[in-house]
């Protein structure tokens, strides 16, 4: 038997909270798993600075992409026994597709970095092209599995991530607006966080799911199923990610990397602060092993260290981060916008930086969208299939959903320390705190 | 009002998965939660080496002495509630006890290291013992906190944690054979590693736990109750924390720290691989500083550098460890123990040093005992009281619960390289593995 | 002490799958319990036919009032432990409305019928006037209970029922948008159907609760678990109380009783099919006791008597409702409406006497209001609180909900037997079902 | 293709809270559950008078026969991917027996009367034959549909049941120490009921299931979740199943229909109160018409009745089980056993006829038990397969199961009006509930 068909002598378990067990019977799957690369996830946090405002949220990368090659396998299983394909370019499911689909749920993670997306923003880097990279280097333990398949496999896999492969059913399993990882990352972390809003009923959307020529739909009995899914994407967004105090701290990180990668530009960092895994990044010339070498514990161990050290602002926000010392906040709009600059200027002559301890931060998501020709990131839309096989796209037949189409949800926040709202009566600066707190009402800037 | 009595103007509500919500009423709890040497615990495991296993096992000790906390909080409002003392000595509930018996929950485990007690029994630390010294130093923010309440207080709390503080019930809540702290890790851990045998009632016990004279008893009606937390806790302990795979991977950690420390204590360690914030364990000369700035990351930072460091052992562990390669095992008994050195030594001449590859590893439970006036680590009985107040032990009356009575249960186990139980037909070594392999039989060393 | 304060020796509690436990303090309240009219309500399942489709869904009543006391009781421990009014008219809670805050909920569905809606339908009775009259009826236990903690004590829990209690905060505890009973129902029914959509966070929104001079407003910060609960609702609503095999079996039910009715006004019915019980039902000459002698069971009891006597209508039907065979149906609008009455003539003409084998069936639901000063039956709008104190009604700052807001939500469809969507090609009516077939596509009447 | 092996042409699922939802893929299975006597299972509660303990218990026989079927299928696609038969005698699965195992499981409970072994004990009925008898009456409809797959299969069907079936394989599913009925009476009366002693985890126990030669064992790694499971089991029995207080609603029944039975044979029953549904049981000479008529609520009917008619015991006993007024207990020894007739006397002497109102009642179960050769009621033992094939018994390897082996539990109580244990100070019989008191202590009889 080849390598790309062979079976494990018995099915491997893993126990898992979310899908109670996660079934791998494929080598190339166990194989993967067992990558340094792959491993390494284990020490990244799947939800960064939430799990400062949701405590128990502290599961990593690893348990959320063997959730979504779980629900991958069981989408593959699905078709596999109810859809079957008969002759080529009828729109069935190929289960030819399955090792592809899976390799590409298990890995479309992989290239994600400590704290990702506040990393990627100081330091410029793109998770999804590094899990591409990391995929098709040939020094990467990964790489060699999948060559192992086949020489061309490792690119077929990294070409479902960059939405390249020419099945759209394998691609939207991994990424569209309903897909194994959405579905995977709602019930996991409502389950971590302890909030039940990102529940919804996966069994009955896998059983209403169906291939068709362009890609998947639902039927219409799972229409309500499919709604419900959405509005608990949702209500996750409002109520879990997108919450101030995570931003407070995602802020504190922010501004933290910021100012060490200040120091070092300017020649300001003595050899005692000197990050040696972070120096690649600073001199913005990383390397495969360079972005391999870090994670989360990586960045905290920094962090430990330049608590003592010299730079009054480096030590400080290190502090803050460690310590959970969130920044506050309070929302804006477009017109109070315009007293930001003033705000910030208050915040200076109370002593801090404003560079390094004001900020503003945007939320937003965009929970559902249709396809509309003239947008630059295009969505696939949900369609929901009726008995005749017609298809209809989900908002025109749910309104809650159209009430959630294409409207940008979030909200806008300034950051500022948390003592500009406390009182300070024999403070030498107590005009200063007052100027500001006058700005503050109902967590509103007026 | 004093600070010790001081509330908060409104409670503030800690989101937790196993409690719902964590309430804190007292500014000196917030005050404690706030400070930078609880915060250090959420980046500790509490289940170390278990998350290997199970993969959803990445809870901190940050969120189980929150959980501590909330079970203390509910137990003391109960016996406020029904049983309130009406004379000194009537042996019913003092609830000025309370603040000692809430700091004492929320703090009892903030002396535990990295990886706790693989590191302690490397580097010969115990973090009963660093509790009580965090609480009573002066140079700590949780003793700078306790301080406020009065001079004597952190002393006060420290005793709690040493089962010399004089009131038994407040003693009996944070540590007996069914307190608050066993009661919240079997609770979490079942919840986080998605296994269904840690759960029991803990609301029925609550209800039920009663305070008398020597300590804490339960209604007879609750008898089956705590026998289901008896039996509940022996399952836990078979199940999951005596795991042969994780422990597996406790051997490679343990032998990892031990080449550390060997290769430091010769002079052998270069530069490069020096771990700063380590060598203060290797000198045996820790400072409280240097105790609280470690965490599972800086260990883990450490082994990432080792990896591509000169010495060949440190390396391979390093690498195994961050990879997931754990040690295989075969239990032995008294009888095979003794062919133990010789499996050693077929493992020595396959080319793995026996000092670092091969191990003995015990896990050992007393899954619950009486009193018993001769031993030297004695534990405090499970009383159940009858209608007319009299008391009886849990054991007299369940034949489950006197089935596990006294006896030690787990196993002993043999650890070596997995490469041992492979074919290699074709290597010079062959003869070697054969050998080896000889030896195991139904998992077991024969 | 007097018996409207008097608390039990030590509190009693019901084990609930849904409230863990329901907790009764008050002697008041255990008597009511112990009531044979609230007994009673064990013989009464809470969603009526719904459990032919979620066969989980057996639960009676009598849990559902059960819950709705104790939601209530944790809103008043609430109310009291943060609210406690100060000054007569402040607007917040005077904790002397308890006892009939919990009386009527307890109590607030006692008058339920069995199969309630149903048997409403055509022997035109009305439970919440049935309630009311079996509070205030002096020959009910019910009603002893109440006189014992004062003479008008009857009046004042029935006046709640009404609306016309003059403490708004009690009457929109027990019935406004987000009450006791809607929250209790959804939660209970989601866990008995096994369905999630009726999930939300109880916990939460009785937190974010609080009273105010005109009734119940809710905390700024908890307006999402509100939307949360909205959303809930409706999907329950769409997903199980609107199911169309339920409402098929409904039907059947109706017909059943309609047949019963019209044969014995016709005096068709012979002394074997004579229910004595139901006799004053066909006479509307209802007393109280005749009335309160009904249960489900009783229905059921006849109903399989009926199945062995000569009326082949009541026959056939008693046989398609006892043992599930459920009408089918299709939708329809205000378009084909119009061919209904030629559908109908087709089923008789198929051999179904169209009186009693089709029918239409019209589901509806308002999922969300706000107050309209024109509209007949008025429902309290979701009031959000701001930090400030001013109010603001929900659906202007929730999308979501305002998407809802004063839309009628639901289908109608016409009903009819199974067997006209047959194949039936040897039949001699197969020309009559061929014809009848051409009107149905898609789940819908063309 | 043959009925037999008739697929659907679309598996038809039956949501279901604690298998999530019921796959049906056979014709034959879903005529079986449309057949009158299998929906008659519906109108008879699963746990009889424990509803009036546990309230949410109200779930019927239905939906646990579904559940059974549910493992049961499972258990087939499990035996049927992992352990197919490769040669006749190879002890593997035969996936051909797999009809004969799902039309057992679905139908092993079919012959449950109304509020079942109480109603069996006073009319001399028994379950299992009547379960058998209605699978083999041509009468039947569900006789009917096995007969469509072939004229003997009823009987084979039946010949499971009565543990007579030639593959033991079979016979251990459906019924064993560990099979699908008693897995799936666990989770649903945990469920139901709220309490979480019944739980275990279902997923590891179809893993390691697996035929062999004489039947079914379990893999060793699977060892403690069977062992959990025995545990579990126990638990339920002592927390639910015995509880007192059902029991003594339990014993409220029995005096109920032994004295309508007395009353009936000593000619003292007049018309009103003839229950005509009832005669041929109390004539002893029930036909299977008879038996199916008959549900809880139509005993529930008569009950209603009888509270309005003549006779005073009936009247009373009536009242007390419809407003659930259970009679209390105490326990009793072989001690205290002596004085129960002189209790009873007092009993008597206060007023109450002892006949009808005294009582023992015995519980007891046997929470495991191995094979033993001189036992009339031998179980089968629950087997353990090493990595080699041998087989070992599961108490030799588990100290807990060991300790619960072949040991009766439960114990043994007197049952008496709760009016004996009131203070009636000025009552002409006070000195007899004085004496009657002095017998009861600690909830037992002195």
């Amino acid at each position: 038997m080849t390598y790309k068909l062979e079976m494990l002598p018995r099915e491997k378990v893993f126990r898992d909270p979310i899908h109670n067990y996660i079934h791998v019977q494929h080598r190339v799957i166990l194989d993967l798993i067992n990558t340094k690369e792959f491993q390494r996830l284990r020490r990244i946090k799947q939800l960064g600075t939430a799990s400062f405002t949701f405590q128990g949220a502290e599961q990593s990368r690893f348990t959320h992409c063997m959730g979504v090659y779980e629900i991958t396998r069981q989408i593959c299983d699905n078709f596999k026994r109810n859809y079957p394909t008969k002759n080529p370019g009828d729109g069935l499911w190929n289960d030819d597709e399955r090792i592809v689909a899976l390799c590409a749920a298990l890995l479309h993670d992989v290239g994600h970095g400590p704290y990702s997306h506040t990393f990627e923003h100081i330091f410029n880097t793109d998770h999804e092209q590094w899990t591409q990279r990391i995929i098709t280097s040939k020094e990467t333990e990964i790489n060699q599995v999948l060559r192992q398949v086949s020489d061309d496999f490792p690119e077929k896999v990294a070409s479902v991530i960059a939405h390249t492969y020419d099945n759209p059913q394998v691609v939207q399993m991994i990424s569209s607006q309903i897909d194994a990882d959405r579905m995977d990352y709602l019930l996991r972390d409502a389950y971590f966080t302890g909030t039940k809003y990102g529940m919804f009923d996966l069994t009955r959307i896998l059983r209403v799911m169906r291939p068709y020529k362009n890609g998947i739909a639902f039927d219409y009995d799972g229409m309500h199923a499919v709604e419900d899914y959405v509005l608990s994407r949702f209500q996750m967004y409002q109520q879990v990610y997108f919450h101030p105090v995570s931003r407070g701290m995602e802020v504190v990180l922010t501004k933290l990397l910021q100012r060490a990668k200040d120091l070092y530009e300017h020649n300001h960092m003595n050899d005692f602060e000197m990050p040696s895994l972070l120096i690649p990044f600073f001199e913005n010339n990383v390397g495969i092993d360079d972005y391999l070498s870090l994670d989360d514990g990586i960045l905290n161990t920094y962090f430990t260290l330049w608590q003592n050290y010299p730079d009054e602002i480096l030590k400080d926000l290190s502090y803050r981060f460690l310590s959970r010392k969130p920044l506050k906040s309070a929302e804006y709009d477009q017109e109070t916008e315009k007293i930001l600059p003033k705000l910030a200027d208050i915040v200076e002559s109370a002593g801090f930086a404003k560079e390094y301890y004001t900020s503003t931060n945007t939320s937003y998501d965009l929970p559902y969208d249709v396809y509309s020709p003239n947008s630059n990131k295009n969505r696939t839309q949900i369609e929901i299939m009726r008995d005749d096989g017609s298809l209809i796209e989900l908002s025109t037949i749910s309104g809650l959903v159209n009430a959630l189409t294409g409207k940008i949800s979030g909200d806008e926040r300034f950051y500022f320390p948390k003592s500009m709202l406390v009182e300070h009566p024999d403070d030498i600066f107590s005009n200063t705190y007052e100027q500001f707190q006058e700005h503050i009402f109902n967590d509103e800037i007026i």
